[in-house]
């Protein structure tokens, strides 16, 4: 087993990573004690991984309540979460009651606003089951659910106890939720660190093959740089805002064709391939840049043309996003290669972008 | 104007207290620049004051938006709160908007909330216009909204940045509401300050009349007793619990009524005549101050007979209250008049209590 540490003072908390962690009661050692614990999960994971979760939790609480959602980004809203709170209630849950969030992003976001939020505030694990979720969502302590006018716009940043990051889970993992799953893990070379970058071009077979030894790396360097950015800066008054590189112009697909039409990790892979043609257009970065990281997240299996929504309409969902500030759009741009900035860009720009990079 | 100090490091603000700090733009310089603001308000409120809020905070905001709630706590639900979110969406209010919560209670209470997670946390100003909001609600950062199966069961620890306590505000407040608040205000006596009790007896007939020295005094020794407090305790783990005196009675009763039939201050009264019967009880205090406190509560014009639930139904709620634990109901008791301690009783013990307090 691997450890990478997340320093946040009192909230500070381990990444857990290795394989069939989940079957072992120690994994769990050393939590909050309590009478009762909730896993929250949904409907494609439980049948997979909630039994084995229930019985190793069975050595560390009396009671082990479940909460199982439909799966997909589509229930990530008030009503899950009202679910989540009828259950704790129903079951008479005190503000001690520990929450397990067994699943993806998804379940990993709404299982965290809900422990935020429960009698304001219990302690909650996550254990992530997806790549995505494993290297990006579960850490870090962003958490949120959706409004029908825009993607995470409700929410809190509450960090977990611990992550534990079970790699044997990626093995019942569908292909294309792998691929939206490297986005995240492409995404850390060209903001902080391209000589991981190198070794993710030269293991994606292994990574796409599911190689454990591969896997094991890429989630484990993948958590050590957002360790090391969320240490840094928490709650997203600068720095940290780097880690959406790709997001911006992803959350504005998302947005545009509905959440759940692509996955989030495919609008960030191919967000990110526009947010790089914008730093080319920019001078930030040169060609062959942009090449090499379009080239990548194709290989692994991800879009790197957007739909065509028009620009008014991913201008609009741009301003609306989280990280606009009085209707101006902040872009994460690499400037240069394995370093980002912040900062706006003319709306003629991102136009011309939007034009190279949309399906006619 | 009077200010007390809320010392909690980097989330420190100051109560100011004052007679038509409404009006005077001055009463909102130095908060967090941003480009919109958002008061929150209810229908009973909005006619009084909302116009001239909205003029003093035109001052330091470009965009003054409003969203004026249905008044009561029936309303303070999830699909309030979505109101507000609808409006901030709307509008496209960016995560620099500062909210102002205008109203009492409640209107705090969601507020608050909302401000907690819009975009995971903007800033945001109470600006209570209730005796009880000015003692109480408004000062400590809880905030919250109902679940239909129990109170408060779903929110936030929050600090505002500021709370802007305005006297005159309450030469409007019904009769029936200035007793629920002189509720929260003997309270204090009791777990803290048996001088200030004595000081509330000899001036209730002031209180009621609203004299404005009375209330000011009333409003400013209230609030330095919730500070220190707070500023020991901001997230409840210990001490802060004894500001819940009278709370696990009066949440019974509330929730036994359902939600908005009696006032939360009467509750609050009633459920402190109890908690005074069952320290008695104990041996933790003697009939004598049983008998004043209940005096002065009738006297304030509030509630000492509670409603017949029946015991078992007392039992239920009190058991899904947030302070339970397990299932053990955690009653903050007098030990000595002026402290409080926070234990467990023997349901038979409660039980006659119950019986000896509530309508035959």
């Amino acid at each position: 087993m691997n450890q990478v540490h997340i320093n946040l003072g009192e909230r500070s908390y381990d990444i857990r990573i290795g394989a069939g962690l989940l079957d072992h009661a120690d994994t769990w050692a050393q939590l909050p004690k309590a009478a009762a614990a909730l896993i929250v999960t949904n409907h494609t994971v439980a049948p997979l991984y909630l039994a084995r979760l229930q019985a190793s939790l069975q050595a560390h609480y009396a009671k082990v309540h479940v909460c199982s959602l439909p799966d997909g980004e589509a229930y990530k809203t008030w009503e899950s979460l009202q679910l989540i709170f009828d259950e704790l209630l129903g079951q008479a849950c005190d503000r001690k009651t520990v929450l397990f969030a067994l699943g993806g992003g998804v379940v990993g976001d709404i299982t965290g606003f809900a422990a935020a939020c429960y009698m304001r505030g219990v302690p909650f694990v996550q254990v992530p089951t997806t790549l995505l979720a494993q290297v990006d969502s579960s850490v870090g302590g962003k958490t949120a659910i959706n409004h029908p006018m825009g993607k995470n716009m409700v929410g809190a940043f509450y960090q977990p106890e611990r992550v534990v990051c079970d790699l044997a889970t990626l093995n019942t993992l569908p292909q294309r939720e792998l691929s939206a799953g490297l986005a995240e893990v492409i995404k850390y070379g060209p903001i902080a660190d391209m000589a991981f970058l190198d070794w993710i071009e030269q293991h994606l077979g292994d990574l796409l093959a599911r190689d454990p030894q591969a896997l094991a790396h890429a989630v484990q360097r993948s958590c050590e740089i957002k360790a090391h950015v969320v240490g840094l800066d928490e709650r997203e008054s600068g720095l940290r805002a780097i880690l959406n590189f790709g997001h911006t112009f992803g959350h504005a697909i998302e947005a545009g064709l509905g959440f759940g039409v692509w996955l989030h990790g495919e609008a960030v892979g191919c967000g990110m391939v526009m947010a790089a043609h914008l730093s080319q257009r920019l001078g930030l970065v040169d060609a062959a840049f942009t090449e090499r990281l379009t080239d990548l997240i194709h290989q692994a299996g991800l879009p790197i043309v957007g739909p065509d929504l028009g620009t008014e309409a991913y201008l609009h969902h741009m301003r609306v996003d989280k990280k606009a500030e009085a209707g101006d759009i902040r872009f994460v741009l690499i400037h240069p290669p394995g370093s980002a900035v912040v900062r706006g860009a003319p709306d003629a720009l991102v136009a011309e972008v939007l034009q190279a990079c949309c399906q006619a």
